[in-house]
């Protein structure tokens, strides 16, 4: 059972260029976007009202997509307009439309009560656009495993040291403690690491050779969108108990939303922006390649336990202290779909 | 549910020769076929009743199949005729054998009651072997749906402008209707295209530059063997009124037998006859490269569908001007298999 | 249901070399292997008390395995000892761990009650270290059946003359009856092929260019540990009547451990011995070869029967002379799973 009344990322504002209908599964749902005339991007049902036919083998023509078997045309409400051959369009022929909006490189869709679609409610990912920042999106990561795994893993950087050793990782993460704050349709994840060297990423990026201070502020929201706020300065330039970033230093936000394929699969869409070396095209690549590696690790993890799980699914587990943040983050996704099965909105 | 007592292609004639036999799933039941020293073909059950390894792994010694693990064999009947190391061959060590028999170039089966095996039932389709015809049969196509789609396919050719756009189909098609006919046993969908250029391969096949008139008449009878009548003329040469088909022009015919391989795999047997160019053996190998490839176009599309299908199989659909014939065929197969049900032979 | 107060082969000594974890799935439980830092292999659960990761991807070090997600710690008994960022271990934070012994170039897991595991009841293969025998292992074979179907595979060797006609079958076997014997525990399948040709391996063996007398004494014993004494010898130097093997020609042992990785997959454990030209290094080379050619052959075979069975798999089979063997021991494994179902160990 998903949280239906929110919005999902389904795909990166690059995949649906070409003039080519996309179709994807998400919630269990077979989901065809394409672009109109005007470039505005809709989304429907991704089958044929006629026969069945996924329409995202068909073709894109105006503001319509005509399905690829026997020329039936949707426009980008769901509705059929023309079918060849005969003048009348069936009573009932019509396919499901849901709110699709474009917001900072990508293509958040509203899969439960269209009338509730809030577009106030899109993450706020503005750096994404901002000058003063780099953006890398994607690409996208299909994992065959459940979302919230992915959630867990963005609120547990404990595993940094086991999964990233190469990169992201050193032995000095889980020397430091996490600060748990849970708000309103939030949780927030904080730990400070004091004092140490940077792990190899960071020493590439800001060029540190001493010690330094530390940073992983994580924030994640149902049903998944979660912010890393990641980066180091030279220690003692800055202060944990101050502001949640400090000014010194290099600055870098992973930007997540793991949307549901079915219950078992997830696209991970996710982003990285950062401050530093603007113009700098190779550390730009630099930065794409080595989250990449980074991703990959965490998708050889995540598949190979939702393996084991699949093999003895109602096994419990023990719980650590680590994992604070995403057993209340759990919680929370919890708690919104429950109140969706009794109110249908998934709020209070 | 399958309709038992008619009879399916089981193979292409050239699929038997080479000396060694032929496994192969037919309506859920394993079948394994070979031809006796007089070169009759047989089919019998596809597994040992000792051990149960399928015969297809085993050699054809004379009129038998020998099984390949412990050398046990069997006549064309499926009775076990020797057991190597003793003497005396166990009761009950049969098993099934079907009626097999080969016309028009392929092996046709009956897996219904034996006793009521009639081959007269046989599809009539004499061109194969007649000197004023060319023949081009198959290749054989896997198609992972089910059997009825592909006769869908073939009686609503309202999708050759979609499907095939480079080989049969143009835009002009869909501006002609269709006429359904129901006969005891069989549909026939008929459609007149007067006055329009001809489609690609029909330009090629006969050198057409104005307007022609083309027909598409298209006969089914359960369980779904279909032969399509496909031709063209010069404008005006003939009438739709007239007789079925007139004597100008080219006269192509596509014989297809589709057999379920399970409920949602098909064997598609299929084969083109045509009177024209009849000493031309690049024309005939354009022929076979032409359909191959229009037909490899409605696999990817019914492979598509089924998946869709799949999906959600209690979905329901719209009909529109154009199901009529697919609809009638589907409710005259359906009428069959409920005879078979209520009085074990499928006729009233 | 699997016998489980037994030991089963779980791997090759040779297969934990290296420093990394093995995983495997052993009637259908996950398990991991390592060494101590002594050499000592243990086996534990493959999959971490904490969010069940696979151990196997993990890392071991000294005595321990680390787990490769948040790397949480495990001794050679299966106890969490170090969980990184807490000084307490939580309660319950313990995966199974089992009883295994290195012998006879294979390790050997107990998978039932750990305090009825008595290392007396290994296979005793001692020629696998005796300076008088020539050894070759494996190498492993996984194969999609049923670890009956393998065992019965090698208590009837009627299937040489059909199955491995290049290597050890010829068409004398059948020739002659098999004696059963059922002891406590075990089953033994003698038959003596007197007075004709060697086949194809044993003549390369030997050099055996006239009649010999050949035997095949099969001992097999509950869940499937089953020893062929193969040879021959030439003609009349011997005698079936006398002792269970002669003094005179060739001696081959093959050693099989079928053990059950689910119940439709094996790993199967095989090695063989031989007592003639044990410092030919090249005869050794084709020893390998040729029986893993063979048992390839068997690996086919097996796949194919499975497959079939699984398509039907209520439907009874023909029981044949040579099958008395198999079919004794088929009864004596399901009177010791029986046996276990009712007091918890399996033993009368």
């Amino acid at each position: 059972m998903f949280m239906k009344n929110c919005w999902y990322a389904a795909a990166y504002s690059g995949e649906l260029e070409g003039g080519s209908p996309l179709g994807r599964t998400l919630l269990n749902e077979p989901v065809v976007m394409y672009r109109t005339s005007d470039g505005t991007a809709v989304a429907l049902e991704d089958r044929c009202c006629h026969r069945h036919l996924p329409l995202s083998l068909g073709t894109v023509i105006g503001d319509r997509v005509q399905c690829g078997y026997h020329g039936l045309e949707f426009d980008a409400k769901g509705q059929c307009i023309a079918v060849p051959g005969q003048s009348r369009v069936p009573p009932g022929a019509t396919i499901r439309s849901w709110p699709l909006v474009e917001r900072h490189g990508f293509l958040w869709i509203w899969m439960g009560d269209p009338g509730a679609a809030d577009e106030s409610l899109i993450p706020d990912w503005w750096w994404t656009g901002d000058p003063g920042w780099g953006f890398n999106p994607g690409p996208l990561l299909h994992i065959r495993c459940n979302y919230e795994l992915v959630t867990d893993n963005l609120l547990d950087l404990s595993h940094l040291g086991y999964v990233h050793k190469q990169t992201l990782g050193n032995d000095a993460i889980v020397d430091f403690p996490v600060k748990t704050e849970r708000a309103d349709n939030m949780v927030r994840m904080t730990r400070w690491i004091v004092d140490r060297p940077a792990p190899p990423l960071f020493q590439k990026a800001g060029g540190f050779d001493g010690m330094v201070d530390r940073w992983q502020i994580v924030e994640s929201r149902p049903p998944g969108h979660t912010i890393v706020y990641a980066g180091c300065g030279p220690t003692g330039t800055g202060t944990p108990e101050g502001p949640r970033e400090y000014d010194e230093g290099i600055h870098i936000r992973a930007l997540n939303a793991p949307t549901p394929e079915t219950d078992t699969s997830t696209f991970y869409f996710y982003g990285h922006v950062w401050d530093f070396r603007l113009d700098d095209a190779a550390w730009k690549q630099e930065m794409y390649d080595g989250f990449l590696q980074t991703f990959l690790e965490d998708v050889a993890i995540l598949e190979a336990q939702q393996q084991s799980i699949d093999r003895d699914p109602g096994r419990g587990w023990i719980d650590l202290a680590v994992d604070a943040p995403s057993l209340a983050a759990r919680r929370q996704l919890e708690a919104r779909i429950g109140l969706e099965a009794e109110n249908g909105t998934g709020r209070a």
